[in-house]
């Protein structure tokens, strides 16, 4: 986007100006002093310099501001799939790399009271993703001031939390009052037929969840994908030495393939001749397929095949005869074994703190989120921040009120934040 | 992609360095003499400039030399849907935008042939999705070596013809052979251990396919969307003075929403109240939903409703009764006669031509594409270009070889090939 776009809305602009890819020129030319190699054309400067957008607002706000002119335009909704780019000091697979592909949705409504509740339902969407098919909780809140979005009011959040005891935020929805209505100059005629400024949200995820997804589930053995998500729900290898025993196998395997694909599961049969089943067991294992069916000479003899679970890594005999039922039972309860487990996991990792000493060595010995009262400043959540590299991850959105003392200043307060050190 | 991956392929580097977003810096800052705004801060130049990737062969590459050592790393297939920017001189908007949104799919093989077929399978895929879902009759073919993608041995593509006579690539299949894996050092063991340079593949459609759908089928009215990819079938429009009124309309609506939805057939009931059913009829139109239902008292009276093409913007009554299986026709019918209309439009535009002269007189008076004898060499295909402004689109796949003499130079040409004007 064009500098002159991106500054518009002065808070986003400041929040993101330092870490902003910008092109300048606009082509590359042979360098006559290294034959093969490129360099930046001199004459190919731009007159002004674009951003290379790390959200879409400004972009997005300019637009609207030529699509919305009554009541009747609105509430107004666009998704898109884009890559953005932030410059990040220090870059983590998946969880902040400079560059990332997400959706970012941007809202426009006639009154704060449905740019609210907007934002609200997108943070649910989010929520029931993460939870239902990702199988990852989550806690909704909203950010403290410090954390929030650049230009917005208000940013709700789903925090999760990862085994090593670091919190990740996995998705934020943003209600953004009317900043870049103003910023754009994006009015409305009302009902009433009065002018006022339009009322925004945007929303996103971003490829970050995959970095969620790998470190809720996965063990030593890679990742374990939960059953809603995976692309192959099941995997089934046939054990054989020679090529009619494999013919043999095979026609089994398509009866299964068969019944099991009746009841909508996913199942990729391996009947690669490169690679045995000890390098597909383990490459299946890496991959995180969540049940893989292994059937041998002596299943055939048996009208068994062998079960083998991704998440407990337990095997069974199961008779062919009762497989579909036992296969579609067992996607059920690997899914909630899964969320139960990450849940427990997640619970035991809130621990409700009431002195600044307990902060920190619960912080350092056992860390997770850390429930504690905070007395609202900036001054006292920077502090903190600098002392214990904790930062305040959301308020939740179910907590309930409750009179105490700041964990750090000893102020009142109303309520308990959750703290975590965050990814 | 940093600027040294870039330009290890020459020739990709070379037909792409003239047009690309070069990003030197990471950072703005306030500016000083301008408050409020923000200028490039001199401090944050990168050490080597980034170019925002036109195509992502370079990476991809360079990835794949770390996933590839044997044969049974091999075929590799990966997609990614990203933004690629294109420094045109000239943009045009969903045809030739700075900036797009794709699909790129870049494989790797054991062997030449199996290469080829991929490169034509997605070439096929591409063709099908063309006519079967947007209605778009294409021919397929392949680029001469000037149209070729740079770095490609062979450029398969879709050619599409617009309403005004010019033709539009709706896609593209390139067989790489090994110039990527040379410039990569990509080398693979072969079954009989044997070391060998990988054989490549890539393949993309972009957002420009949505301008191939707009100048295909719309008309003054506005857009005009094929049944198979509507993201709305049906549209229902009620009409009625009373709040009264609405209600006994919608109870006979959701019955036909009902009915419609349980055949797969995708229905909007536009029940707003800020809009007169005119404005609805002229938004819906413009915005091409194939067929729409308008139903007030008469019709509840009737037990009728009426039905809009908006293919052919005719207008029928018909009994509810026998609502659905009309409209399942309705479908068909519509989704093959814009195919069918846009192909007889097409083939009626495909000349051949056997002296310039009635080359230029056809490419200025009628337009389309030129069936036309060329004697193969990039000389005669430059002349013409400068004198027509026709580049060669494509050497048909299913064109047959025929003895004769080029169009222009008047040597001997074994095949007619398809010259036209050129989104």
């Amino acid at each position: 986007m064009p500098k002159s776009l991106f500054e518009a809305e002065e808070k986003n602009a400041e929040g993101f100006a330092k870490e902003c890819a910008v092109v300048t020129h606009y082509r590359l030319q042979n360098d006559p002093d290294n034959p093969g190699k490129l360099r930046v054309d001199p004459e190919a400067k731009l007159e002004e310099e674009l951003v290379v957008r790390p959200t879409s607002e400004a972009i997005i706000w300019n637009t609207y501001k030529g699509w919305i002119q009554s009541y009747r335009d609105l509430p107004l909704l666009i998704n898109q799939w884009a890559n953005v780019v932030r410059w990040e000091m220090r870059t983590r697979l998946f969880l902040r790399t400079a560059e990332f592909l997400w959706q970012e949705g941007h809202t426009a409504h006639a009154t704060k009271t449905e740019a609210l509740a907007e934002a609200e339902t997108m943070n649910n969407v989010y929520a029931t993703f993460a939870e239902n098919f990702m199988a990852i909780p989550v806690i909704q809140g909203l950010k403290s001031e410090s954390e929030r979005f650049a230009g917005a009011d208000e940013t709700y959040c789903i925090e999760a939390l990862m085994q090593d005891g670091k919190a990740l935020q996995a998705g934020t929805s943003h209600f953004l009052g009317q900043n870049f209505a103003k910023a754009f100059d994006v009015k409305f005629t009302n009902k009433e037929g009065k002018q006022d400024y339009v009322w925004a949200t945007s929303w996103g995820v971003s490829t970050r969840l995959m970095g969620a997804l790998i470190m809720t589930h996965s063990d030593d053995q890679g990742l374990v994908l939960p059953p809603n998500l995976a692309p192959n729900q099941v995997v089934v290898v046939p054990i054989y030495k020679t090529e009619e025993q494999l013919e043999e196998i095979t026609k089994i395997v398509n009866n299964i393939l068969k019944d099991l694909r009746s009841k909508g599961i996913t199942v990729k049969y391996d009947n690669r001749t490169t690679h045995r089943p000890g390098a597909k067991f383990a490459q299946h294992e890496l991959q995180g397929v969540p049940l893989r069916i292994a059937i041998g000479l002596r299943d055939l003899e048996n009208g068994t095949v062998e079960l083998a679970r991704r998440d407990t890594l337990t095997k069974e005999t199961v008779a062919i005869n009762s497989l579909t039922e036992k296969v579609e039972g067992l996607m059920t309860e690997i899914q909630e074994s899964l969320y139960n487990k990450a849940l427990k996991f997640r619970d035991s990792h809130i621990t409700e703190v009431d002195n600044f000493e307990d902060f920190k060595a619960i912080l350092k010995n056992k860390g997770g989120f850390i429930s504690a009262h905070w007395d609202g400043t900036v001054e006292t959540e920077e502090k903190i921040k600098e002392i214990t590299k904790a930062t305040i991850r959301c308020l939740p959105l179910e907590g309930e009120l409750e009179d105490g003392f700041c964990v750090y200043s000893k102020k009142p307060s109303n309520r308990r934040v959750l703290f975590a050190k965050a990814y």
